[in-house]
C-alpha cells in the first residue's frame, strides 16, 4: 500500500486489521457488565446506596460495548500473533479501566489514580489494596472486588491455555496442545477445554466457598474469600486481610489448600478427571511447587520453633503465609516481617517464585526455575567434558533450544522490568526495601511487599500517586507474561 | 583402575594428577615471599617493631615452597582442564591464606578470621575492611595491604587472558586469542603477552602513584593508592577511605582516570601500543562501559544538582563513587547513601555490573550485559517474525549458541550465588539490606555495601564471625568467574 491508497482504501485496511481485535474485546466487557449484576442486584435487595454506582457503571459499560460491536460486528474473527498481542494488552487494560467505575461512582468515592490501581490490582489478581476500612464499606463493593478477581483468574488460565503457548512467549510452548491452536477460527477448538475448565474453577471455588462458611464466615466473606483463593488474588474483606481469622486453624489450612488449588494447572485437572488419576502427582511441575512449598515451610517453622513459638501455631501459620505468597495470592494472617531476618530475605525471594503455568498465579512459575536448573546443570557438564552432548526431558519431552530461549528471555525481562520498576519507584523516593519488594510483589502479581508501608500489615494508599500508575504498569506487565507487552514496545512490531 | 591397583602404582598416579597443580603453586608462594620483602625492608629502615612479624611470615611461607617444591619439582608442567580448576581454586586460596600471615602476627594481631577475611578481601580486589584506626598502623602494613590488591589485581588479569578463556567459563571464550592457548607447554607461549601485561601494569601504577605524589599524598599514600587504584581493590589508608581527600578535586578526578584505566581490557593496550590506535575505542565493550558510566554520571549529578548542591562537586563526587563502584574499586569519597532514595538503589544495581573482561575488576562484566541485550533483542524480534533468522556480531564476531549459553550460565549462578550468600547471612541475623548489598559486594569484588553497617561509612568488623567467612568464600567465588569454584562442588567432576 502506497501513500497515495484513496482514504477509503486505506480506512478498509485499517478496520480489516483493528476489527476483528475490538470486536472481541466488546465481547469481553460485556461479559464484565453482566458479572456487574450481581453485586447491583446485591445492593437493590440491600436497599444499599451503593446501587446506583453499579446501575450507572454497567450502563456506561453496555453502551461502550455496544458501540463497540456494532462498528466491528461484520468482522472476521480468524486473528494473527499481531492481532492476538494486541487484543491481550487491550482487553486486560480496558477491563480494569471499566471495572474501576463503581468504586469512582460508589462509596469509596475513590480518585482515579486510586479507583484504577485496586481495579488493576484486582484484575491481575494481584491483591494489593489502597482501601482503608473495608470492614465498612457496602456488601456489593466487596462482593465486586472479590469478582473482579475471580474474573481475572479465569482469564490469565484461559490466556495461558489458549493465547500465550501459541505467541511462543516465555517457553509456554512446552505447554502447547491441541487447544491452543488458533490457526484457524478460535471459538470452536478452544470451546470444550474451556467449558472443562471454568467448570472445574466454578467447583472449586464454590467447594471453597463452602469451606469457608462451614468453618465459621459469613456468607459473604466465604464467598469473597474463595473467590480471592481460587483466583490466587489475595483480597480480603477486612484491613488485617486473613489476620481476622488468625486464630482459626480450621480456615488457615483450608485456605492453603484452596490457594494452591489456584496454583496448580488446570488442564492437569481435566486430564485428572477425565483419564489419568495420577495426571497431578506425576507432573514434574507440580511435585518441584510441592517440593519448594515444604523445603520453606519446614524451613521456616523450624526458625520459628527455635525462637520459641508453639509448633502447631508455627507451622499453621509459616504454611498459610508461605502457600500464600507461593501461590501469589497475598493474604497474610499475621505480620511475618517481624519473624526475623531470616523468614523477611526468605519471603523476598518467594515473591519472585509463582505457582504453576496454566494456573491463576503470577511470579516466574515453576516450571521456567526447573528448565533453568535443568539447562546449567548441562552448563557445568559441558565444563567438564568439553565434548558430551546433553538433552533436557521435562515431562518427558525433550526440551528444545527454542523452548530454553524463551525461558532465558522470559527470565532476564521479568528481572530487568523488577529493576527497572524498583529503579523509578526510588526516583519518587520510595526506600529500598519498599521500591525493590513494591516491584517485585506487583510484577509477580503477589500483592504485599516488605517494609512498613506496603508490607503485610501496610497498605499502598499512602504512595504517591505516580508511584501507583507505576505499579499498575508492573501488575499488567507480570500479568501478560511481559514480553507480550514489550513486543508492543518495540519499533519493529508496528513496522511488521 | 580398579582399587585393586598396588598401593605404589595408586600413589604414583595421585602424584601425576596433583605434583603439577602444586608445583606450580609452590612457585607463586615464593612470588607472594617475595613481595613480603618489601614491607619487610621498609620496616627493618623505619626500625618498625612490627618488622618481625613480616620476616616470620616470608620464613614461613618460602618453608611451606620448598618443602612442596622438593616434592614436586619432577612434574611436567602439562596441565589438563581439571588440573587447571583445581590449580585457580587452590592459588587463591593458599595465597589468600598466606598473605593473612603478618596481620595475625603483626600490630593488629587480628583473629584468625579478621585476618583471613581482611586478606580474601586485599587479594580477590575486593577492598572491604575489618580494620579500625588504619591511620595508626605501620607503614609496612599499609603497604602490605596495597601490595597484596596489586598482586590479586595482575593474578586475575592473567587469569582472564590465559585460563578462563581457555576452560570455556563465562562465556570467556569470546577472549579467546592465541595467547590463551595452553594445550601445549605453559610457559613459552604466555610469557610474551604476560611480560606485555606486567609491564603495562606496572606503568599504569607508577603513572598513578607519580599523579597522587604531585596532587599532595604522601608516597606511601600515593604508592598504597596507586596500587589499589589500578588493581581496582579500593583499600585505603584512612578510615574514611578516600573520604580523606574529599577536598582535593585533582585526586578524585585522577583516581576516577586510574580505576577506570584498571578496569578496561589489558590485552587491547598492547594492541593499542603494539598497532592498533583506535584499538581501545573501537572495542565495542569499552564503549559500552563508558556509555553506561557517562549516563550513571549525568543522572545521578542532575539529581543532586536539582537537590540544590553545586554543579562541579556533584560532578566530581558522582564521577568518582559511580567510577568507584562500576570498576568495582570500591572507594567512597562522601557517604553516598545520604545523596537519597534514587542514588542509593542506583549504587546498589551499580555494584554488579563491573568493567570489561580481561581487566583487574569484577562484577557480571560489560560484555555479558551487552550480549544478554543482543539475545534479548533477538528474542523479541523472533516473536514478531517467527520464522525469522538472527545472528548476533559482537566485536565484529559472531556470537556462537555456545558463547551466550556460557553467559547466560554465568548470569545465572551470579545471581544465585548473590541470592544464596545473602539468604545465609540473614540467617546470621543481618537485615534484608546488609544481607543483599553484602552478598553482592563481595561476589562482584566492590568493597563496601549499603546500610548502616557495612555501607560507604560503616566497616565489616562488627560482623558475625560466620558472616565473615561466608563473605570470603563469596569474594573468592566472584573472582574465579564462580562456575570455575561451582565445578569443584559437583561429583562429576571428582568422578571424571
Amino acid at each position: 500500500m502506497t501513500p497515495f491508497t484513496p482514504w477509503v482504501y486505506r480506512s478498509r485496511d485499517i478496520y480489516r486489521h483493528w476489527a476483528p481485535v475490538f470486536k472481541i474485546i466488546s465481547i469481553l466487557w460485556i461479559v464484565l457488565a453482566t458479572f456487574m449484576l450481581v453485586p447491583l442486584v446485591v445492593l437493590l435487595l440491600e436497599n444499599d446506596p451503593d446501587a446506583p454506582a453499579f446501575a450507572v457503571s454497567v450502563l456506561i459499560i453496555i453502551s461502550a460495548a455496544a458501540l463497540t460491536w456494532l462498528l466491528t460486528y461484520r468482522a472476521s474473527l480468524e486473528l494473527k500473533p499481531w492481532q492476538m498481542f494486541i487484543l491481550t494488552a487491550a482487553s486486560w487494560v480496558t477491563i480494569s479501566g471499566f471495572a474501576s467505575l463503581p468504586l469512582i461512582l460508589g462509596a469509596p468515592q475513590l480518585t482515579f489514580t486510586n479507583a484504577v490501581f485496586e481495579s488493576v490490582s484486582a484484575i491481575t489478581t494481584t491483591g494489593s489494596t489502597i482501601l482503608v476500612g473495608i470492614e465498612h464499606f457496602s456488601d456489593g463493593l466487596k462482593l465486586w472486588r472479590g469478582l473482579m478477581q475471580w474474573m481475572g483468574g479465569i482469564g490469565i488460565i484461559v490466556m495461558g491455555i489458549a493465547i500465550l503457548p501459541f505467541l511462543k512467549v516465555g517457553g509456554m510452548r512446552l505447554f502447547h496442545t491441541e487447544s491452543s491452536d488458533w490457526s484457524d477460527k478460535v471459538m470452536p477448538r478452544t470451546g470444550g477445554i474451556a467449558k472443562a475448565t471454568l467448570t472445574i474453577y466454578v467447583s472449586l471455588t464454590l467447594f471453597a466457598i463452602g469451606s469457608y462458611w462451614f468453618g465459621g464466615m459469613t456468607l459473604l466473606d466465604a464467598t469473597v474469600h474463595g473467590m480471592s483463593s481460587l483466583s490466587t488474588g489475595g483480597f480480603a474483606n477486612s484491613d488485617a486481610s486473613f489476620g481476622a481469622y488468625s486464630e482459626q486453624p480450621w480456615l488457615l489450612w483450608m485456605a492453603s489448600l484452596f490457594m494452591l488449588s489456584g496454583a496448580l494447572p488446570f488442564v492437569l485437572y481435566i486430564r485428572f478427571i477425565r483419564s489419568s488419576r495420577d495426571a497431578l502427582w506425576k507432573d514434574q511441575q507440580v511435585r518441584g511447587l510441592l517440593k519448594l512449598l515444604l523445603a520453606a515451610i519446614l524451613v521456616l517453622s523450624a526458625w520459628r520453633v527455635l525462637h520459641g513459638d508453639n509448633w502447631f501455631v508455627s507451622l499453621t501459620h509459616v504454611t498459610f503465609n508461605v502457600v500464600s505468597v507461593v501461590t501469589t495470592t497475598g493474604y497474610a494472617s499475621d505480620d511475618y516481617t517481624l519473624w526475623g531476618a531470616l523468614p523477611v530475605a526468605a519471603f523476598f525471594y518467594l515473591t519472585f517464585v509463582g505457582g504453576c503455568s496454566g494456573s491463576t498465579s503470577g511470579g516466574m512459575k515453576v516450571f521456567r526455575l526447573q528448565i533453568a536448573t535443568l539447562m546449567l546443570r548441562n552448563q557445568l557438564r559441558y565444563l567438564i567434558h568439553a565434548n558430551g552432548v546433553f538433552t533436557t526431558r521435562y515431562n518427558q519431552q525433550p526440551v528444545t533450544s527454542d523452548i530454553s530461549r524463551s525461558v532465558v528471555a522470559f527470565s532476564f525481562f521479568f528481572f530487568i522490568t523488577i529493576a527497572a520498576l524498583a529503579l523509578s519507584l526510588s526516583a519518587l523516593g520510595l526506600d529500598l526495601v519498599t521500591a525493590l519488594s513494591g516491584a517485585a510483589t506487583a510484577v509477580a502479581n503477589v500483592g504485599p511487599g516488605l517494609g512498613d508501608i506496603i508490607g503485610p500489615a501496610g497498605n499502598f494508599s499512602s504512595l504517591p500517586d505516580a508511584a501507583k500508575w507505576l505499579l499498575c504498569i508492573g501488575m499488567l506487565m507480570g500479568r501478560l507474561e511481559i514480553l507480550t507487552v514489550v513486543v508492543l514496545l518495540t519499533p519493529m512490531f508496528w513496522r511488521r
